[in-house]
């Protein structure tokens, strides 16, 4: 099996709502270093497993929507605690969706699964890895 | 599948028995940096994997039982090569213990696996991964 | 000349006044990562630039009036821009603070100067240096 | 289930063809991390994955057939895309023989897997991951 | 003294002439992650070192110069040996040009110094200062 | 200014005396990954610092003596607290005579300054410089 992996980051507010999250429950933010990686039984004709140009721009793209906001007046996500496990699946379902809208090219039809991972600290990340 | 890793680091002495380990039969030591991860299906009512917070506090009381101190004169290790790839599955069975025994909450009974990375050097590192 | 440096973190909400910030102006977040290093020509007794233990926790006890806030709402930054390169000397200035409170220890009056240096992601950190 | 990592880096040059690649088609070159994982299901009587130093040292075997080249230039390349993927392949296909020709050790033989992964930048990587 | 650093990087091809550089004399490669420092006593009036955007383009605009290229085939460089060192002082001798041009914003004329570091691998690196 | 800097490790036990240590006075142990940075004014006649080559192998030629060694039996270091910052004295200093003796070859004669920084974890290091 193949992976790539694309590096890109996000900055974003939020707050949490439930006793679990201390002082978390109060407005604060993040940068989030994102990781997405593409998973693929073989390599195409090109030997790749996705191409890297589009897989960055698709993953910007996903990444422009959410960057530079409070995720707290994002209407979608009203009421939900944005976590860095719930982010990580949003980002990759998204990244998902632009697969299969042809985003990431027709070779990108060839992908089996994504992994996304995102970063809040140098001390603690979450992932999420879902198939295609 | 989702994931969730925290950091901490733990320093100790050991030496090994055995003609592979070479220089590394004297007395050494090493600062490890422990990646602890939680494996899970699907997300708790919080949108989380596992109380951040509680399995941080946790993975440090099982490295707090480690730190500073010379392993081969740990009872618990007499006679035993505490290799990396060894003292990864030591912390990720006392974490599986300190889940089952509650101290990660009740939510932490949802998850799946548990993964510890232990990486010696920045060019080394050993990873154990169980069920719970 | 030595060196002692401890690393720690911070998650704040914050937003930008002024066209040059871009799409900064909205509210938004960042994880700092903060670098705090001491300097000092010569070793103490023990062999020390300053405990580190002591080092640290003050860098946390800084940190801790930051964390999790919201610093568009802290009463001393109103009206000011909480820039990376700003809250580097903020940082600063607080920690020498506490060395001259004596909350490094007796010790570290023998100091030389203070950096401090916030990782906002992994392509870009601000540095401040100053004099004790 | 155990794994052993070790890391080593390696530097070539070479050109793609394909419009796929764009300005990456004119030659250039690349810094490759290159990290080989070992998996095992079970330590060997030294409580070890593999030797760390025979694993080193045949890494870096196949590594200095590669480095310091004109991938465009070997003859084994001729006519192929030495992607990043690729490479993974390669070198995972070519520590597989070694553990296979007993270099990595008789206890080698126990191994299960290999995964390969290449960084060629701080912001993109890929893997490769076979049986043994 | 205050300093921001961006990072970007580049992927070049290159060789060496002189013994000195062993089989680095054959044609190779190399990814560079490239710092760009600035340096400055005072921040401006936005408590701002420098515009981080312009920094980053400006970076990008250097690097693209040199990116996916043959270093040996660039007329500017015919018979030099384009070591990492050397290419440290291309880049921030092109950077303090732009600098100078207006390219970085009228605030970047308060800038003391340019540092740039360039890493050749995880294991060596690079740097050259210089007043602006 | 240009600085070279090339990164190797090294695994010791030791254990320190005074009560600031708290923990830290039991015998444990410390991986260092270790920095040694050249400074130098001009570049040479190859456009190099210093033949990396050769400071690579001197480095190692000075880590090689501390190795998997329990510094509390090395008659250097008898009633020495062995702390970081210390450690990074010593390696600065014997890389010096190492210059000074010519390992590093003619060129390095030529050389300003050495800095020496061991990182003891993720969280902390430490650094010495000195003129050459």
């Amino acid at each position: 099996m193949f992976s790539l992996t694309v590096r890109d980051h996000v900055m974003v507010a939020h707050s949490f709502h439930g006793e679990v999250f201390g002082p978390a429950q109060r407005l604060h933010g993040a940068t989030f270093l994102v990781d997405a990686t593409f998973h693929r039984a073989e390599l195409d004709d090109d030997n790749l497993i996705v191409d890297i140009g589009l897989a960055t721009k698709e993953l910007g793209g996903v990444l422009a929507d959410l960057n530079y906001r409070n995720l707290d007046e994002v209407p979608e996500f009203a009421g939900i605690n944005t976590s860095t496990e719930y982010l990580a699946k949003v980002i990759a379902d998204r990244l998902a969706g632009r697969v299969h809208d042809g985003g990431l090219g027709e070779g990108a039809r060839g992908l089996a699964e994504i992994t996304v991972t995102l970063h809040e600290s140098h001390v603690a990340w979450a992932s999420y890895r879902r198939a295609l």
